[in-house]
């Protein structure tokens, strides 16, 4: 398994020359899906040697421009590059009545579906929204100005892994050795059925990516994101700024390293930081002090979730 | 008089690195109007160190993405950046309509208007839609796939030109002469009227700047563009590609240069070309061919319209 995070924009609201607005890829096993699509994604996908195309199933937190500026433009070039292959688009209600209109009167008439999938969950839990052989994606509702939610990224885990000396013990085939890991049972050459949970160790643990941008701190917020592997919150204010934080929809880096330690997470990816600093160092000593295992966003940062995970799993 | 044009994004429907899409900045003795308004535009705006605010004044050819889809981005900067005067937007019909659902379903509450003027015109003559104390502009039917226009934008001369002599003549203080220069009659110490066309020359002829992207060559254009010292035009395809152009609503470079010649302008500027060409040289050489006075666009390219006139005025 290959599950990679890519940043694509880790800016705020205003996007800064080298920190665009909010976007990031995220690839399982060579299954790619973005992650909100501010303005200027395409320019950003193109830059970081994304392929357009590969874009078939998008993921959108909320609603504000900051996080679907960038949809218009993709859609299009996507279009002008020939594809026929639908688009999923995973929104809070209303990005459908926000983008019809555009493309109807610029006279956009696209070669390919675009499926709008609305997210609902009034409730704070997880709930599945999408799934297929790579991974699991499950939405749960954010703290923001407006309807927003944040989103689980789970690995599929396909294969049991055998036992230590039951390959030679039963001397398997490869075929058999692919049935086992499947999860079937072995039958020996006598004929004895030897049952699958005998053969094989339990999968391991799926490894499993958060993200929650744009949201204010929220307790509730700990169960759900609880043990991730990599937990991406919006550190879009120092802590000084708690008041304007809680006033905005939005987090503290400490609010968000906080998160991080109660929901006793493996590692903290702070973003969308706000374009009025310069330096963001005193942003991440805050959150440092809570939760060292913290990495800032950059555009253009990939950060390996196997490695991450091989590292703090065995901490 | 200080009047220059800006390229911020010179690509055709699909932007590419270090080629946005279109966008320029026409800058009258500091009175700065944004032109076309492509996605990343905000962007480019900060990259050519432009400031985001002085754009209160935009004028759109088409509602094609390539030309707008920039739009609700730098609006809303603009409004985070605490804007409270109006922007003007003078575009073919359908844009509020476009707009508007995008900026209600986003939650975006500008603190400023927004101005909507649709230009209407459906003769081929240049009509005046704006005017102040800097410059008049005037548009002008394209022949593009859906509504669009081009603009000329012509400098407003304040002053004439004293004759040789006459201020020492008549013995004139400084104030004297800026009434004179501004049309005025003089009267002398010994109370003889002197008229005004007897004391200057007549005004210089105003610079002029013609912008028609994008649109398929017309012979109706030739009129309304003559002797421009600057035409603008689209030149998206090579010459080898003629009748994709006539059917897209689009020119060769070899037609944009016909039509310079043909309308005497002074210089040509080719723009919007399309991200399929690596090499534009060819593109450039077809053009040459028929209009030697012909430049090519780039990101950040900046004209001095001033100097530019000088020499052809003076050739």
């Amino acid at each position: 398994m290959n599950f990679l995070v890519t940043i694509l924009g880790s800016g705020a609201a205003t996007p800064k020359l080298g920190r665009y607005c909010s976007a990031q890829v995220v690839n399982m096993d060579g299954f790619k899906m973005l992650v909100d699509c501010g303005e200027s994604t395409q320019n950003q996908i193109r830059h970081y040697r994304q392929k357009m195309q590969s874009f078939g199933t998008i993921f959108i937190s909320h609603l504000h421009g900051d996080h679907i500026f960038g949809l218009p433009g993709l859609l299009s070039t996507m279009h002008l590059g020939g594809r026929k292959e639908p688009v999923d688009i995973f929104s809070p209600k209303g990005l459908k009545e926000a983008l019809t209109p555009l493309f109807e009167l610029s006279g956009s008439d696209f070669d390919f579906e675009i499926k709008y999938h609305e997210i609902e969950n009034d409730e704070p839990v997880a709930k599945e929204i999408f799934h297929n052989n790579h991974c699991t994606v499950k939405a749960f509702p954010l703290y923001h100005s407006i309807p927003c939610f944040g989103f689980i990224f789970e690995e599929y885990v396909p294969y049991f892994q055998l036992k230590q000396g039951v390959a030679q013990q039963y001397n398997m085939s490869s075929a058999d050795i692919r049935m086992v890991k499947q999860g079937r049972d072995y039958t020996t050459e006598e004929g004895i059925v030897i049952p699958n949970n005998e053969l094989v160790l339990p999968k391991r643990e799926p490894i499993r990516y958060a993200y929650c941008c744009d949201t204010s701190y929220n307790d509730s917020l700990v169960d759900i994101v609880r043990g991730v592997d990599l937990l991406c919150v919006e550190g879009t204010f120092d802590k000084s700024m708690e008041q304007r934080a809680l006033e905005t929809g939005h987090c503290t880096t400490r609010q968000a390293a906080q998160l991080a330690r109660n929901a006793q997470c493996g590692n903290l990816l702070l973003t969308h930081f706000s374009a009025r600093y310069r330096d963001l160092q005193p942003l991440y000593d805050d959150a440092l002090e809570v939760f060292p295992r913290t990495l800032m966003a950059e555009d253009g940062l990939v950060l390996d979730l196997d490695v991450l995970a091989k590292y703090h799993r065995n901490a």
